[in-house]
């Protein structure tokens, strides 16, 4: 059992001048800054083992972030880690955040019992869809076996689909040259931004449709651009084009308006994903309740802790829907494939239709980024949730004083 | 028209010790220091007007919200009054926020034509509900005998109902003083904490119910202690005391949790009255929707704006549902008699099972503080929002340097 106090925590503003590049833009967001409020936590252990955590921001804002962190950090600064790790449900009540760990995060997860497992999970609010009892029993259940799919993920990775090639901002040369460097690194699914205009949409989806067949997955991504029944009318024209599904066609927060979604686009064979702003298991309970959803979207940073994220996924094994990551971002890849892959392993046990979301950018500045091989996250090796940035990238990017953004300032690339 | 530039804003973080006194203590919050975020904006007008702004918190984390709202003043300093009063839907797309006003709120609100109203609102993600033809039919109608509402306001005020008397943390024989009291001084509605000991309860709403008798109104409040068939079972134990409504009986962001509890209770009169932790017009529409909800609570705070609140009041009096504000805390009756009032007036036109929260606290640190007469909320004449507080109060209470706190610190009675 790990020993030691927890000693200090420190928090960082970092933020990536993304905008200049229109890299991330969408439908909503036109110009992001891919930023992370980013935590160092040490402690006495003989071991000196630190903890490393970050949530992502898209750039405005993230001092608020930093000041959250800042107000919460009473809580975790002289706890014991002792205390914590033998009573993880505990820690979560009182803090909406997870304990950094020795293992990798997925590998901690896949050798905790079921028992274990469910203690992790907060249960309030959620046993008129799973109880206690009903999460250890799908727990169970997913242990036979479990070296098996180990093996497989150890083997082959958990497969991933690209958003990399189709971001809105994009000349149509870009996303061509784009798309087929991407087919020719073995990518098989492919995600478009669409919402901004009808006709802009159409083009963009036959570019690519025609670039990657039709053996090949299309998924579209409308940021929550619209309305209700606009949702339903746009996708409708994009039909011909045989998207696997559309993503946040609107408000995060309208479940129903998601199921009325749902209902007009099952003819139609096109799935509704969402999740990545669903900031609790009571929205993803309902999310399922209403079939409002045929993707299910988690996102490591928002739904704040890995606690929060195992009663997600065990909702979505009870009412069997495919659970397909949000990632990008800054980090939000490396954090989310533990989850992932551990969902694979111990839970859902299939790949039918599931895959997790990548982005190639930003991993050049954390020191244990993803591994990417064959269209496929390779399970990560090193200790931890792969949150660890490098020193360099934090000291160049930390706001408003790193060396880069006082040089975008001092050339005026930017202004704050 | 309004003429000149906002010229500076100014926020402080000012907290009231009420934890001391265990007021405002339930089920969730056993401890909280009522407390605000509280903003000045300054004008270069020829009358060197002033807007005044808050949000309520409950003591830790305000420095958070202090921290947002200055995130966000960029957005405000240095625009033109004009431009503001003009485009309010415009102004409020990029902020969320409130433009100030010189009339009382609520008689500005009153005077607008139905076009000017419906200009303020953002339709986005309701359409499906709330057309802005349809918005602008009700406001229509609303203008009907307006003056005739007007003036029975202004004799008599919008009906109010008391939680002061029954907060979880009182004993036995506070909570009979208190409710002798308030029926000596006319009211006739009350509120009870409950959701914590079912015995407890059982003693409390007994108590309640024979000092009040059967004439009068008995509420229960929950603050989301329970999960759905919890709920359900707890308050059928406490059907036999008549209660009106069942307030937050679980996680406020569940919405189809709500339907089933609103379901299983109607056949024992029993409603369920939930919206002050609402954080949208999105939640809302899905709330009346679901029919989730018979009372419908707004926060003049939690739904960041008049103009979102404008939206859900439309909403509710197209589903015939009553509104009846959350109130108390710091501020929140101040601010929520202008919305409420306006209701009235404006858009439902009725007063059936309708009332506005009421708490006898910390009214005394306002400028322009709220006046009960006779239990009804009486219109408030001064200009603005009533959302000014006294200059000496803010001094004492800004946290930590406040004279209060640096007693309180002092003396040992609160650590930071």
């Amino acid at each position: 059992m790990v020993k030691g106090k927890i000693t200090s925590l420190a928090v960082k503003d970092v933020r990536f001048p993304t905008s200049l590049g229109h890299h991330g833009s969408d439908a909503m967001h036109t110009d992001p800054d891919y930023s992370a409020a980013y935590v160092v936590i040490e402690t006495d252990a003989d071991d000196a083992l630190k903890g490393y955590g970050l949530t992502f921001t898209l750039g405005k804002g993230t001092e608020i972030v930093v000041c959250a962190v800042n107000a919460l950090s009473h809580l975790v600064v002289g706890r014991n880690l002792e205390d914590i790790v033998t009573n993880f449900r505990d820690f979560y009540r009182q803090l909406t955040s997870d304990g950094q760990l020795r293992w990798p995060l997925w590998k901690l997860l896949v050798d905790m019992t079921p028992e274990q497992l469910v203690s992790c999970i907060d249960f309030r609010y959620i046993t008129d869809v799973l109880t206690e009892a009903q999460a250890l029993e799908i727990l169970q259940n997913g242990k036979q076996r479990q070296e098996t799919r180990e093996e497989r993920m150890l083997k082959s990775g958990y497969p991933a689909y690209t958003t990399s090639c189709a971001w809105l901002g994009y000349s149509d040369e870009q996303l061509q040259k784009l798309c087929a460097d991407a087919l020719q690194d073995g990518w098989t699914r492919f995600k478009v931004k669409v919402g901004a205009d009808l006709q802009d949409d159409i083009r963009r989806c036959k570019l690519i449709r025609d670039m990657i067949g039709h053996d090949n997955k299309l998924m579209l991504d409308a940021n929550q651009r619209w309305d209700v029944n606009e949702a339903i009318s746009w996708v409708q024209e994009l039909a011909a084009f045989k998207p696997l599904w559309i993503e946040e066609p609107t408000s995060p927060d309208d479940i129903l308006g998601h199921g009325t979604i749902s209902k007009a686009l099952a003819p139609l064979g096109i799935g509704v994903a969402t999740g990545e702003q669903c900031h609790n298991r009571v929205m993803f309970k309902q999310f399922l309740q209403a079939r409002a959803l045929q993707y299910l979207q988690i996102d490591s940073c928002r739904l704040g802790s890995v606690n929060e994220n195992l009663s997600v996924l065990l909702m979505a094994k009870k009412f069997n829907i495919p659970v397909c990551p949000h990632a990008g971002g800054v980090g939000l890849c490396e954090l989310v494939q533990h989850l992932i892959i551990f969902d694979y392993i111990s839970v859902s046990g299939e790949l039918d239709n599931r895959m997790c979301e990548y982005v190639d950018h930003l991993h050049e500045h954390f020191k244990y980024p993803v591994t990417i091989h064959n269209a496929a996250y390779m399970p990560p090796m090193d200790p931890g949730y792969s949150t660890e940035m490098k020193e360099d990238s934090v000291l160049s990017y930390q706001f408003p004083g790193g060396s880069v953004w006082q040089q975008l300032i001092h050339d005026k690339r930017v202004e704050i």
